[in-house]
Formats: C-alpha cells, structure tokens, sequence
C-alpha cells in the first residue's frame, strides 16, 4: 500500500506533452473531479487491439472501482491481468475566441493506467456500497439488500491512483499575438450545465407512491 | 468508398455479448447520437499498452472527424496507420430498480474501430470547416478564415463508420422476478439534463460588442 501524497506523481506515461502548462498535480482537484462524474471510458488492448467502453465507476479512497456482470469481457480481462486506462472528462464550456484556431473547450480530464485487481468475495459488498453510494447516494438504505446471488453475478475490479494525468482548461480564451483578428467581434466562454431533469415514476410505483429521498436531493 | 446501408453492418467486434437487446443497428439513430455530442474518447495501443484521450469530434457523412495540433501524439499514430477505438457516450438517466442489483442508468453508446487516415492539405481547410460547423455553428461566418500557417499546423484525422458498435438503454427500471423487493418504494428514472449556461464575455471584447448569433443559438 502506497501512501498518497497531497501531489501526483508524474511517470513517463503521464507527464503531459503539449499544453504542459494544463497538467494538474493536486490530488484534491483529481479527487473534485472523480467524485462529480459517474460515467468513465475504459481502454484496453486485446490481441494487440484497441478496446474501449463506457462504465459508471466510483472514487474509493485512492482507487477507482468499476464493476459488471461476471458474465461480461471484464471478467476476462481481470483474469488475465492486463493494464487499463481509464478516462474520465468533463466538458465545462466552450471557449470563443476570435480565430477558430484559437477557440477551445474547457475541460477537467484525468486518464489513470493501472492493472485492476478483483475485489475478493469478503470485501466486495463493501465495494459495490461505495459504487451504489457514489451513484445513488441513499439509495440502499431505500431497497433491500443485496442477495448472495446478485453478489456472485457481479465482480468489482479496483484500479489504484497511482499513475494518473490529470489536465483541465478553464477560463477565457486566449489568442496569439494578433494575427489579423477581427476586434469588434465578441470573445468569451459558452458554459456547459449539467443538471437533472423531474424524475418520472415506472409502472412498477404504485399510485401515491412518495418520491424518495435519493431521488429528491437531485 | 462503400455504399452505407439504413442498417449497421456487425462484425465480431461488434456484436455486442451481453444485453444484445441493447444493440442498435439503425444509421439514423447513430447519426443522432454523434451529431447531439462533441466529446469521444479515443483508444489506441501503443507498444502494447493501452493509450486513451478525450477529444473534439464531428461527423462528415459516413466519417466522423478527430484533429489535433501537429506537434501532438495524434500525427505519429496516424503515420504509423495504428487502429483505433473512439467512443461517444450520452448519458440521459439514472434508473432507480428497487434493487440495487436491477438499477441502471439510460444512455447512448457508439464505439467506432478502424484506422484513421490523414486528410490531405487539399481538403484540410474543409474538413475543419465541418468540425467547427459542428462544435461552435455559425462561428466561422463571424471570425476571420484560417491562415496557411494554421492548417500547416493542425492534423485530420478521418475514421470512416464501417465497424460500429452501437448499444443504448432507456425507458423505466426492469426487474428479475419478484425476489425480495419492497414493493413500496417508488422505482423510476431520473433524467440527466445538459445545457448551455450564460455566456461570458473575456477581456478581449470591447465593451459594449454585441454577443454573436453563434453563441446566442446556445
């Protein structure tokens, strides 16, 4: 067990390149990141070949859990041990400068490689707690527990933070030395809003039914 | 050039294993999909690893567009005619079962394999025509055209959609047959809303400049 430090440590693999000035080394802004997002890209290599897919995924301390059927491709890849990357972004506006070349979007971004290790039987309630926590927050004190069956069905695999890139933009745009720009026209950021919608009852609710406490804290 | 089909053709990369109810096969409901998001992820594979990044994209007919600076990782993947994966997800809901087991969430999913080719000079400015269209519409009406050295600098890559996977989930919670659950708790979904919130000007503008059609559309 690694102890974390309060900056990230930069490897060959996640120093960033071009824009070096948008690479982030706070774990807090990492940890601000990870825990308002639910929704990840996964990548791996099989058979030589690039694989990606989108998974919901949690913070866990200083991890990342992501979880599915055992039935699924997950299962197979944590058996054979294979590295990951896994993204997460969030899209916080688009940045109007007065060049299409200088126009951008700002963003928060993290990629985090690691090997997963599968959370083993005794601590994986625990686990998909956290996950159904971070997802639905309150929902398992609404819904009865989790059976062993549905435990057996399902495997949570854990990607440490330990090699991670983190890069984020925010902000006004910003141009080069004036290059023929056009001064009367306007400049600015268009902000991304991200928000919940009035949640709609399913044929499953009986009539009357009052909306929980998970899903009126949206 | 292949003659795209009303229907998605699936390979073995494809076919979707699990939940294959969840598998689309309509071209409409894909161009749908790419044409309401501007974020993909892209996963590649380099010297065995796996590789990923968040990114701009944009479709051209039966392509989707990706573009990068030059001086980025992105030309020495094309040059090396590297395959790639490049997802785009739209996440509409969280989806309350009345198990933890049986939640969800509701959401749009494409992942295109293939291997990008470069745009040549001749067609760049068009191609980043598209993608600004795309990205920032109407904005290139109101700015000043892209110089030779700005093309020089920036790369296309185009990714036809040939080998596309793509899976969706929406409607209300389903439920295994009764095992357990309380029948009192509301089940249902809670729909994921994203917008545009007030633009705000930079210290570019001159006070007083009106705000552009381009950004008042959002």
């Amino acid at each position: 067990m690694t102890t974390s430090t309060a900056t990230l440590p930069i490897t060959d693999r996640t120093r960033v390149g071009r824009l070096a000035d948008q690479q982030i080394v706070d774990r807090a802004a990492l940890y601000a990141l990870l825990d308002g997002q639910i929704l990840a890209h996964v990548a791996l290599v099989v058979e030589g070949n690039p694989l990606i897919i989108p998974l919901a995924f949690a913070r866990d301390g200083d991890s990342v859990l992501i979880h599915g059927s055992t039935g699924g491709g997950l299962l197979r890849l944590a058996a054979a041990g294979s590295g990951l990357g896994l993204s997460v972004t969030a899209l916080d506006g688009l940045v109007y400068a007065r060049s299409l070349f200088d126009s951008s979007m700002n963003y928060r971004s993290v990629v985090i490689y690691g090997v997963p290790t599968v959370v083993p039987p005794k601590e994986k309630e625990r686990a998909l707690l956290v996950l159904s926590e971070r997802l639905m927050p309150g929902r398992s004190e609404e819904v009865r527990p989790m059976t062993r069956r549905e435990l057996a069905a399902t495997i949570v695999l854990c990607i440490p933070l330990t090699e991670v890139s983190m890069k984020t933009r925010s902000g006004a745009p910003s141009e080069a030395v004036d290059d023929g720009e056009n001064h009367a026209v306007w400049a600015g950021v268009v902000p991304v809003v991200t928000g919940w919608g009035a949640p709609s009852a399913s044929p499953l609710t009986a009539h009357g039914t009052e909306v929980p406490a998970s899903v009126r804290r949206h």
